[in-house]
């Protein structure tokens, strides 16, 4: 069965998906991407669709999907590469991938992971910082 | 027909094989490749062939004449992610994939990558430091 591989770059797990999604493939995409997250550690997934000549529903939910589950298991998940056909035809189609972001290669998705990544961080510490009310 | 994207990222460009290499796909990729070095000025190419089950004497013949054309416009090429019994079969074959470099992993492949960099710099610098030989 053809596998889409998992690629580890620092923080951040890469996916490049060149092939129709099956349902066996997408279903195996999903988890081996939540087996990675939890090996690694992970808090970024980027997944490069360039390849992608049609986005339906079926791989527009399978993203969706992939989403979610990262989600839940502390990983923010972008989508790249998306050609400017395949953009028009899903909106189109009526889809407009609710709940999945979009950068526009690679780099600018890291980007968007690292952004985020420190501005979690500084939540954080802001909460750690914030001096603990005194009761009365 | 198909092609395997080619990603950027930083000063790698990488690309992940995922199908069988036919001819024109191979030929294809070739091409993109070349065109990317140049046109993004890229000192490393790193392909990941964690997908394949089989690597032949054609897409080792690939591989290798890949490395040949970015060794030519000034990037390295380094080979990722082979599986064990792929090594094996290689060499059962007779193939040992003369003048490519491999690394286990993408990190570690761009950390040899950045290395090799890294030395290249300094025998420039040490080149142009060298003090001028005057004619007597």
């Amino acid at each position: 069965m053809e596998r889409v591989p998992v690629l580890k770059i620092g923080d951040i797990l890469l996916v490049s998906i060149q092939t129709d999604m099956e349902d066996q493939v997408a279903l195996q995409l999903q988890e081996d991407l939540a087996a990675r997250i939890v090996a690694t550690g992970c808090h970024g997934v980027i997944i490069d669709i360039s390849a992608l000549d049609i986005v339906d529903s079926f791989v527009g939910r399978t993203l969706a999907t992939i989403a979610s589950i990262s989600r839940v298991l502390d990983a923010e998940t972008v989508v790249v590469g998306m050609r400017p056909a395949v953009a028009i035809t899903l909106v189109e189609l009526g889809l407009s991938l609710p709940g999945i972001r979009t950068a526009l290669n690679v780099e600018l998705g890291m980007a968007m992971l690292a952004r985020e990544r420190a501005a979690d961080d500084d939540e954080q510490n802001d909460d750690a910082e914030e001096p603990a009310v005194t009761q009365p």
